[in-house]
């Protein structure tokens, strides 16, 4: 296996040709008296397909392609002055987040960005633009404003310093009852664990829960606290780790169509209007391990009503999205929960006391994770 | 200094009699057959006092009065059982969510909650009556369900574990790009560190620059991301970890009237609705490094206009806010913000460069701590 910094290196030499590449194109163009352009693919549900064989949601051939003209003048400035500030964050080792890079165009005289929306919205492009060729937004040295997850047991992270090539050790079960925060780039970082599984959770409370008693060290397992839907940065260290260390990912969230369409389908396929990354941040190993609608009825938990919004939520998911389309038992149990017209969250198990959920639930479930929903 | 596993044992006994004082006090009550009643005091803003010197939005002597009729049984009943979960969480070393009481709730028969907020009502009303006892929530073994903040720096927790008796010496210098997560419950904590200060900063993407630059390395200190307004472990991390290694706390926020009198304004005195726990929560000793509306001036950052929502913040703070009715210097700054008419964001220094924040702003400022805002 290549040491981090030499595979850091490798992807950073890939990136610059890649940016040097589409700009050369744009320059050769131009001396040849022909209207430069550059073409991104069209970022909508409508262009995204999903071959669960591959395990995500791609996104498909639609481009749409900006002409420099009169009117487009400004915006080809900015995606151009957007690809050179990727092209110096990797030279000088550096990285922006979307308000820095915002902030950074203050400095480009005419082709200055008025509002944040419209540099998101070029970075995107770019971003888009630079996924056909293989390239992470990671590699172009963008990162999430948001948090990163937190992890604790079985694990052993390595953290490579890109500067002094120092390596530090972090052992993910000596944090007593805190625990290791995801950093924005995972990039760099490689794993040793002998752990069984990983178990991805909804809500900091279950997490704090199963982290102070331990459960990792019963279970062999490390456990991931999502704090709702996963950033970025959460489900590409799951995806790294999955892939690195051939572990099985097991989702454990609360029993209602957010939990389901928006918190687990994202950790699983990714999400329409972000296709052009889910290559790189969906985690196609995923199963759900509950809280499943068949649950509630098994383990007589307590129930909310469906709201309006939920109803809706999940029969759109049911007639328009390409996972649940797919995935036959996914329809089913959405429709029987419309049926039941309940919800139940994951903390619903303290109905049985505080710690069945890690004495009897998880323990039950994991005997069987064949019969875990796709 | 008492080892934390007695400390722990001391609180321990003090909730537990606490408890048991209250309830024999009501058992008493009904065989001289009066009428039982619990007291707690109001929770509201108009309860509260604000003395400077103490430091904190202390809870005033209002009270409100429960007493046993036909109506109040069932609540009444309700707080009783609440009290004993939080008995029965001391003696088998456990702790619940606001969401955790609930769903055991169920098991009350007649007296369970049909919503989470009645639940929750119950749990405020236990713990402000409780926090007039010098008990707090912690100690009843109640913990927030959301996340705590992000650690990286010059500091080494200790984090013993409270049924083996053994102790996690966590270096948050040894985390790589990554950071340490601040458990739910912080009461048994203690720290080592050689820091000159705290650094609490509001944004996930400007903590994670100064973690990867190892800002805390140059000047020696601790930082602290609160991810907007820090949650309540975060709070209480930070004001134990200041208290105990008497250490500055400075914040660095955005520059409008949320980062101003939302995030800042709860992390020094609290908040108003939750005044009878502030006396635990609250860090008393923090002062306001930046962006002051005076940084937008001298370092002509970009900003933008300030919303009518902002603007009508601002006015209540000023107006009704006890904190900057007595801190003048604040008033003031609030004031000329109003008049300026603009907001600036934290990152609007990377105008002037991604690392300017870490080579010039903060070593500038740091200088002169004695301007720093109250």
């Amino acid at each position: 296996m290549k040491s981090p910094q030499a595979e850091k290196a490798r992807l950073d030499r890939v990136t610059v040709e890649a940016i040097s590449d589409v700009a050369a194109g744009i320059h050769k163009r131009i001396e040849k008296h022909v209207k430069p352009e550059v073409a991104f693919p069209v970022r909508s549900l409508g262009n995204v397909r999903y071959d669960p064989a591959k395990g995500f949601f791609e996104i498909g051939k639609a481009k749409s392609v900006r002409t420099l003209t009169v009117t487009t003048a400004k915006t080809f400035a900015q995606t151009l002055k957007m690809m050179a500030l990727s092209k110096e964050l990797v030279e000088t080792n550096d990285f922006a987040t979307k308000r820095d890079a915002y902030y950074q165009s203050k400095n480009w005289g005419e082709a200055h960005f008025d509002e944040q929306s419209e540099s998101d919205m070029v970075m995107d492009d770019v971003e888009a633009m630079f996924s056909v060729h293989g390239v992470s937004r990671e590699q172009l040295r963008y990162i999430p404003d948001e948090h990163g997850g937190a992890v604790a047991g079985e694990l052993i992270v390595f953290d490579t310093d890109l500067e002094t090539a120092k390596v530090e050790k972090i052992d993910c079960t000596r944090f007593g009852s805190g625990a290791y925060s995801i950093p924005s780039l995972v990039e760099h970082l490689t794993f040793e664990t002998k752990a069984k599984f990983i178990l991805c959770i909804e809500t900091g409370g279950m997490f704090q829960r199963l982290q102070s008693h331990k459960f990792w060290q019963k279970a062999h397992c490390i456990l991931i606290s999502m704090a709702g839907v996963p950033t970025r940065a959460t489900r590409r260290f799951v995806r790294r780790l999955s892939d690195s260390c051939k572990l099985p990912v097991y989702a454990f969230v609360d029993c209602d169509p957010y939990g389901i369409s928006n918190i687990y389908r994202t950790l699983k396929v990714g999400s329409g209007n972000a296709a052009h990354i889910n290559r790189f941040f969906c985690v196609p190993q995923a199963s759900f391990l509950g809280v499943t609608p068949q649950d509630i009825v098994d383990y007589k938990l307590p129930t909310h009503p469906l709201k309006d919004v939920d109803v809706k939520r999940a029969k759109d998911a049911i007639k328009n999205d390409p996972f649940f389309k797919i995935h036959k038992p996914w329809a089913k149990a959405l429709e029987s929960l419309i049926k039941m017209g309940v919800r139940a969250e994951q903390q619903a198990l303290a109905r049985w006391g505080l710690n069945y959920v890690l004495d009897e639930y998880l323990p039950a479930k994991l005997k069987h994770p064949d019969k875990f929903l796709p």
